[in-house]
């Protein structure tokens, strides 16, 4: 195994650096044999590494980026006005060949424009996609692409979601043939945009995915597809509608444990048993959308990320840098391309 | 107030006629103004109105109809070949003026292209919306429509949405001025497709309605909205996307119980009461998704509706017809169209 090198944006994110470098103190233990560039202003970063007994760990390195993309920043005004901001650094590391892979929990709009920008899409793919993997009833994990690099999607893109999307599978969720779908408002052949009903003409006519038809947003959580794919705009509504349901629901929780006695009581006592059962459904667990389709992994670690959850993050690209995942989209999508040619 | 008549499809939903005279005894009982003709297969009915001992009621008559549309039948194969059908029936009850609104819960997709065809769209709207009530942080509740009615809308028909959404929640949620929003993938002016963000253009220059801009999924149950504005498509999925999450976290709650002894004597200790700091968030009171923009009032009971979420619907469609819900609509839409000449 090659050794691998991440380049982490380290001042992405609403927390700043410190739970970045906490994560780095696990993912230096965790694997051995990575290496880390830590992208940002050297005198906080050597401040933090210090604390946390890593400066001088032989595995990290820090790369100087004075400045830093904000929140706030407009992603066609952070390309242009930020040339030497942290996310741009790490990601000019990965397109010159000094890192396999980048992590930033930064501007989710900055880091695609300036990914796209910087990296470029693999030859033969018409664009990225963004993705991340659900938890299923079924214990497993379904990925949903695209969650809002493309809010609009003609039917050759979401097509090559699919693909792209079972390639990821089968290389980081180990699944050997991933079932393909198609979010829409109805499982017969008759719904949704013409746009969708194209997009499933093609799927079914490949050999490259196994497409299993339309699926409804009930399903998104069932199991029933490995890949989900719909364009960008109804992936970050479902997406985020879900977590709004979550923050609902905590919330209620919180006020009924308050409510009572005995419910105050009840999660005293087994709040460490309660959380377990839970933790599969951690959103922690969850940290960490794949920018796909580009010459370079790339993850988007959450801005809320706390350390366990950039940790995840750090995971995921460490998974689709050994697996070499754009080399692996790279080559199906050339034979999807032969095979309509 | 004039005396109310509803007409209630009752061959329509997944359980048969019976939820639907379990539900008709509480209406009865809770409407005294309200008179209900009860369409369908005249012997069943007649049956299971003895066995509530609501043969006699005043209040309640049986229309006969042949004919029931199933939930596998495609929608222009129930228009076309199902005349003498249930549905159709209580639905002519309302074009003839015999009835102030329609209570179904068959197929949704029949429902809407027979109430289309039979009813017709009020004038000056361009497309009827399918639209429902969210429980809110708040406590409150929001509208989220279109919810598959239209799989594609341009920016006109988004913009009459949010109008007609202002005026149901004035008139059935009793909110003096409510704020209406696009869902949009961010709350920034430049995100989304072109279509929301000329309808956003539309909303902001219209005397209207109080249009607050854009808002993310994750703000759907936050109550920053009291109407919330998207495509049926968009809004099919986001609502279904949540009911899949919440099945999931249903199946988790249930083997985590399940799973220690501690959890199973507690929860049948506290059921009742848990049961009860619960109830607000209850699918059985949100069930009733009303079909607006039409010339009658019609609502969509879930096909799986038990008799308390049947009742439910009803109430809605009472609520609605004695409000006037399409007087009201059409009203408000031709002072907009006067507004745009």
């Amino acid at each position: 195994m090659i050794k691998l090198r991440l380049a982490i944006d380290a001042m992405g994110g609403d927390h700043g650096p410190s739970i970045v470098i906490a994560a780095l103190k696990k993912a230096v233990s965790q694997f051995p044999d990575v290496e880390f560039a830590v992208v940002g202003r050297q005198q906080e970063l050597q401040q933090l590494l210090q604390s946390q007994a890593l400066n001088d760990h032989p595995a990290i390195s820090i790369v100087h980026a004075e400045d830093v993309v904000t929140m706030a920043d407009k992603p066609g005004y952070a390309l242009r006005a930020k040339p030497e901001s942290s996310m741009r650094k790490a990601l000019e590391l990965l397109a010159d060949g000094h890192a396999q892979g980048v992590v930033s929990g930064g501007n989710t709009g900055a880091l695609m424009t300036k990914a796209y920008f910087v990296l470029k899409t693999l030859p033969g793919v018409l664009r990225p996609a963004l993705m991340t993997a659900l938890p299923n009833q079924r214990g497993g994990q379904s990925y949903l692409l695209d969650l809002g690099a493309n809010p609009v999607c003609d039917s050759d893109t979401l097509f090559q979601f699919g693909v792209m999307g079972s390639v990821a599978a089968q290389q980081t969720l180990a699944i050997s043939k991933p079932r393909v779908a198609l979010l829409n408002m109805g499982e017969e052949e008759i719904k949704g945009s013409d746009v969708v009903r194209h997009a499933a003409q093609l799927l079914q006519s490949s050999e490259a995915v196994d497409y299993i038809g339309f699926i409804e947003g009930n399903d998104m959580f069932t199991g029933k597809a490995d890949v989900i794919v719909c364009d960008g705009f109804v992936g970050n509504i479902a997406l985020k509608s879900c977590e709004g349901l979550a923050e609902l629901l905590v919330a209620n929780v919180k006020s009924t444990i308050a409510s009572h006695w005995a419910y105050r009581w009840f999660f005293r006592l087994f709040s460490k048993k309660l959380q377990q059962s839970w933790d599969w459904l951690k959103p922690d667990h969850y940290n960490g959308a794949s920018l796909i389709g580009l010459r370079g992994v790339v993850i988007k670690s959450h801005g809320s990320a706390n350390s366990e959850a950039f940790y995840s993050a750090i995971q995921q690209a460490v998974t689709e840098a050994r697996e070499e995942l754009p080399e692996q989209i790279k080559s199906r999508v050339e034979s999807v391309l032969l095979e309509q040619a």
